[in-house]
Parts: C-alpha cells; sequence; structure tokens
C-alpha cells in the first residue's frame, strides 16, 4: 500500500518536516510494509524558505535587516537548488513577521516591511533571475511601503517629506515615486506567493479581517482601514486585486514594481512535485493544526484534496482542532478528517505533546480506515 | 448496511441509552439508509436497574431504604417484565452507591450496605422467584455484612454482641449466626452480578484496589485489608473467589447466604438479546467514558467485542478518553477506537457536550471507515 503524506506545519508547534515524519511513523505501526512518500508542505509562512532551500538541494542566506519594529534583526533568505532560473525565496515572515514583535508591543500602525526591501536588495546581490516573495505570519500592515522604501522608491506627503514607517502613516501619503527604485529590478522576475482570498481594502480588506490578531484595537483597525484606502489610491487599481491584501498589503506595495501576484500554492507546489507523485499513491494523508470552515479558502490540507481528487485518490486529513462546520472541506476533496486529540486536555499540553498525539492518532485512523477495507472483503 | 449499537453509558454524562442514540445520530448522517439495532448496555452498576426495567418492559419499585451512611435514602429496585422466573434487579449502587456519599464524608471504614439487604426483603414481600445483585459504583467497604445483618444475621464481636456498621468495625467480628436469616431465602435464587476480577483479599483484593477511590486513607487501606481478612476468615473460603471483592465484598458476603457468583455480562446480557443480534451486523459500535489498559478486565467494549468476534464481526470502539496502553484492547476483538475529543477542551465542558461530540465523532468515523471500503473496490 502507498501513501503520501502531504501536510502542512502545526503552528507553534511541528514544522511540516515533522509532521510527516510523526504520520509515517503512526502509518507505520499499522501498515509495516507501507510504501510512504512525505511531502512536507509550506505555504509562504513562517519556515518556508528553510523548507524549500532543503527540498530543492539550496542553501540559506544569512542577513541582517530592519525588523518590523525598526530594530535590526537577524534574518535569512534561500537560494534553490535545482534547473531552471536562479530563485530567491524571501519569506517575508522571516523579517517581518509576527513572531518578531513582542507580544506587548503589537501595534500594526507602526511596523514596517522595510527588512523585505533589504531581503530582496541582498539576492539582487547575488545575481538572481527570479525572486518568489513568501507571505504569511505577518505583523505589519503597511502596504509593502516600507518594502518599497527599502528598494529606493519614495512615499512623500502633501509638504513632499518621506514619511515614516508603519501603516498608519499611509493616510499622509500624496505621491509615491518610483524614479530612483533599484535599477537591478528591470531584469528580474519578481513574483508575490499569496493567498488569493486576501484584498487590500473593503470589508473582506486585510485591515478589517487580520488587524486585529496583529495587535490592532478597534480604532486601530478603522485608522489602518482608511489609510490602507489612501495608499490603494496612489498604488493604482489595486483595492481588491487577489492577493493584493496579502502580509498586510504587501502583495499590493509589490505589484506597484511589477511583482505578478500569483496564488501561493501554483507556485509553492512546483518545487514539492505534489502533481507528480500523486499518480502512484493509494491514499493520501494531509494534515495542519486547525480543520475548520475556513481550510477551503487557500490552506494546505484543501489544495491538497483538490489536487489529489484531479488524480482520483482519497484524502485524510489529520488536525490537532476540527473547528465548527469543518463538514464544508468534504466539498473539496477531503473525504474524512480527524483530531489527534484524544482525551480532554490543555492547548499547552496538546502543543507540547503533538508529534506523540499525531503517530498514536495516525495508528487509530489507518486501523479505522482498514476496518473500512475489510467490511467490504 | 446494518450496523449494532452497543455502548455502555459514559459515567457522569450519558446513560446508555443515550450514548446509543447519539452514536445512531452520527451513523444516519453518513449512511442515511443504515439499519441501526441499539442496544444500550449495563454492567450492574449505577442505572442498571432502570434500563433492565425498560429493556423487558417490567417495571421500577421505589423503597426507601438506609442509605451507605446510615441515613434513609430513597431507592428502588426493579421487577423485570419477560417470561421466566419472576425477577427482581436489586442494583446496589441504588442504595449504597458512592454518589449516595457526601464528597467530603467519603469514609469507606465506616459505610454499609444494610440497605441492599433491605431491598432484597422488599423484593421478596413481593413474592420474586430469583434476585440478581447489580454490583459496582459501590461507596461500601463492608464485606456485605450490612446486607446480612438486614436479612437477619448476627455479625457478633468476642463478648457476643453485634458490631456496628462499616468495614472497619469487621476486625473485632467473631461470629456469624445465620440461624434468624429470613427464611424466605431458601427457595428464591439469589444471582450476584459481578465482575470475576475483583476478589476479596489479598494485593489484589478490594480494600487496596478501590479503598483510595471510594475516600480511604493509606492507613485506612490496611485498616480495611486487616478487617475484610477477617471477615473473609468468618464467612469460609472466599478469600480469592472470582466476584468475591465486587462491590466492597459485597458479593462474598452473599455467598454465604447461598448466593451464586456470576460473571456480571453472563447474566445481564442474557436480557439484551446481543448475542442474538450479532449475526445480523455488518458492523458493531460499541463505547464506554474510556478505553484503557482497564477495558480487557470486565468492561463493555470488551465484553461486546469478544461475543462479536465469535460471529466474525468487525468492532469499533468510542471513548471520551483513549488511555495510555488502550492498545491491548486489540488482543480482545477490538478492531479500531476513536476518541469523541475534537480540539483541546476541559474534561467539565467535553461531559456536558458528550452528546453532540460523539455524534460528531461517529460521523468523523465512518467517513474513515467508507474511505477504507473505498480503496478496496
Amino acid at each position: 500500500m502507498r501513501f503520501l503524506v502531504a501536510p502542512s506545519g502545526f503552528k507553534e508547534s511541528l514544522d511540516a518536516v515533522a509532521v510527516a515524519d510523526a504520520i509515517a511513523a503512526g502509518i507505520h505501526r499499522v501498515v509495516p510494509g507501507a510504501v510512504v512518500d512525505k511531502v512536507p508542505l509550506v505555504d509562504g509562512g513562517e519556515g518556508s524558505a528553510a523548507a524549500l532551500a532543503e527540498a530543492t538541494g539550496g542553501t540559506l542566506v544569512p542577513a541582517l535587516v530592519t525588523g518590523p519594529t525598526g530594530d535590526q534583526v537577524p534574518s535569512h533568505f534561500a537560494l534553490l537548488g535545482g534547473p531552471g532560473p536562479r530563485t530567491a525565496v524571501v519569506e517575508m515572515a522571516a523579517c517581518a513577521g509576527l513572531r518578531l514583535v513582542p507580544k506587548d508591543h503589537r501595534d500594526p500602525t507602526t511596523t514596517t516591511t522595510y527588512g523585505v526591501g533589504e531581503l530582496i536588495k541582498a539576492a539582487l546581490d547575488l545575481g538572481v533571475d527570479h525572486v518568489l516573495i513568501g507571505c504569511g505570519d505577518s505583523g505589519t500592515s503597511d502596504g509593502g511601503a516600507g518594502a518599497l522604501q527599502a528598494l529606493g522608491a519614495h512615499v512623500l506627503d502633501a509638504h513632499g517629506r518621506e514619511i515614516p514607517r508603519g501603516g498608519a502613516a499611509l493616510a499622509r501619503a500624496r505621491t509615491l515615486d518610483l524614479s530612483e527604485v533599484d535599477p537591478r529590478l528591470d531584469k528580474v522576475d519578481i513574483t508575490v506567493a499569496c493567498n488569493p482570498h486576501n484584498v487590500l481594502t473593503g470589508p473582506r480588506g486585510v485591515a478589517r479581517v487580520f488587524g486585529p490578531q496583529k495587535g490592532a484595537t478597534p480604532p486601530q483597525v478603522d485608522q489602518l482601514a482608511a489609510a490602507l484606502d489612501n495608499w490603494a489610491n496612489l498604488l493604482g487599481d489595486v483595492h481588491t486585486i487577489p492577493g493584493g491584501g496579502a502580509s498586510g498589503g504587501l502583495g499590493a506595495g509589490l505589484h506597484a514594481l511589477g511583482a505578478t501576484l500569483v496564488p501561493r500554492f501554483d507556485v509553492i507546489l512546483d518545487h514539492s512535485d505534489l502533481d507528480a507523485r500523486l499518480p502512484h499513491a493509494d491514499l493520501v494523508i494531509t494534515a495542519e493544526g486547525a480543520i475548520d470552515a475556513q481550510t477551503p479558502h487557500g490552506k494546505v490540507p484543501a489544495e491538497v484534496a483538490r489536487r489529489a481528487k484531479r488524480h482520483g485518490k482519497p484524502v485524510i486529513a489529520m488536525a490537532g482542532t476540527i473547528g465548527a462546520d469543518a463538514r464544508v472541506n468534504h466539498d473539496v476533496g477531503i473525504d474524512a478528517y480527524t483530531s489527534i486529540i484524544a482525551a480532554p486536555v490543555a492547548l499547552d499540553t496538546a502543543i507540547a505533546t503533538a508529534a506523540c498525539l499525531l503517530t498514536d492518532a495516525t495508528e487509530r485512523t489507518l486501523r479505522l480506515v482498514l476496518v473500512g477495507a475489510a467490511l467490504t472483503r
């Protein structure tokens, strides 16, 4: 029996490689001779650069850049291995992620993506042909203005002065001057891997949907929404382009530099060979920290299921939390899902023991599958 | 597809009927045309008299008797319906159960089974041919001495005085005088439905295994163990007879009156028709609050699995808690088990929402089974 194990990481708990290993261990307990093809997946967020470097035999390049709060932070980007154009992966979470903002200082009206621009410049210094920007897990809502400024753009107020960093200041932006942008960008493809469901403005815009989890108070959400509206007018027709709201509007900002916004899995899964490996699987197992009503909107398990179904493969999803209305996931091709939790337990304990829970739950799950297989004999 | 749903109740949460209904609801979500044969099971403990009365079309007879702490408590016994000898079911938990002992007064050195004897007398008053005693969930450790005294036996100390109620006083018992026992007992069969793994004395004796959960301190455990040793010497060769330790030694005490100690499921399942219904099932689903290393030692899911396997039927067990080393249950015929828990959650919340959790978990479980069924096509 051949298994394809294609999970996401479990946020704050296990990276995708560890999740795949835990699932594989559970499979081998029940089907000792199983062939398990592990394809740990990333979504562009935290850990994606490192995972893609490893998956392609590339390297991780360290860099010291401006963090979201303005302090210098140690960061990195990936140089992918393999054939094709020389590609750098800049993971925005590695220089502007929410995790880099101290919990008691979370204020997305002031945090900046300046470090993203610096990482892109560092990649240009190495002569890459292509820069892939991974979005997700951001701590910023500056519409990518900081990244643009780091690359030489000027964002000026009504008096012709450069606006300070952060999303709130975008309310005062009157001019976007791209005349001094790094000229090397003309010869490089920039692709932003976005969740296409994220848009910049309006009721489903980034300030209202993601502002609160980045630490914005209700008045700050209104302030950011208005500031990003003004910024969208300067950038051109980007208010609701798919992915324009990715990472606090970084997608829309980079779009102004000629970057292409692409659904994240269309580019990221190219590096994983998922589509080529699916035809060989009898059963696909995917996983994420939670399976809920949001999963079909651009999360790893739903994307794996959609692709698996093109090959007619059955899909099971494992999760720490099964949320309300998770049943919508059956519509995107997840045939069955299950929780790794085996008893009433505190969240902290579950996170600390997630690998064991996942292996045990995989064992239980496969035994249920085998009951079904025996039924038809 | 035909399902046999044969669960236990979930202690402090759902009775067996409610568990069976919740599982059936989950089945119908996935297999709308399913035939579901519900056989809610009891083990002789709390709720058993009511469940057996209902299952056989019998009645519940109220009675006011002596509770475990000596106060009068409203209690009941069942008169079973159906053919055969006229049978009363006396559930010891209904007059001497742990639930009847206030949590801050739990002291098994003083609690008594006197009410059990009173309920037996009340059943004799109605002219029954057979008394079935259900054990389990007891709050006593008096070796059944109280029940014997209520039925006319005398338990005397070295000075010929009746010993007071409770397990500790058994240390002073020197004579068991059965000359004045109710003569109607000669014409009635008394069957005690026991967990045969429970014995009266020794390292696996009732004081050491169950004393602490009834509220005994370590010195009280030693005191009870010594007292029950003395009591066993008076009763005859009952130290380690199977079931002699049932309900704090009630089994051994009633054995001295000529009662037959029988493995509980051998008698209780007779009233449920489980064996007659098993051949018609495609899949058996059982359940209990916990599935763990203790389950094979006389718990409902293991007994259901053993019987199902005589007919070659697959068995799935649902539980709130999957304990450590639950894997031993595969050896008794439980092919797969799963938890009803869908996310990190507090025990109180899980108990309060158990019916919903169980229905949702049954749905998830059957979808996994169907994945397996489709694999072999």
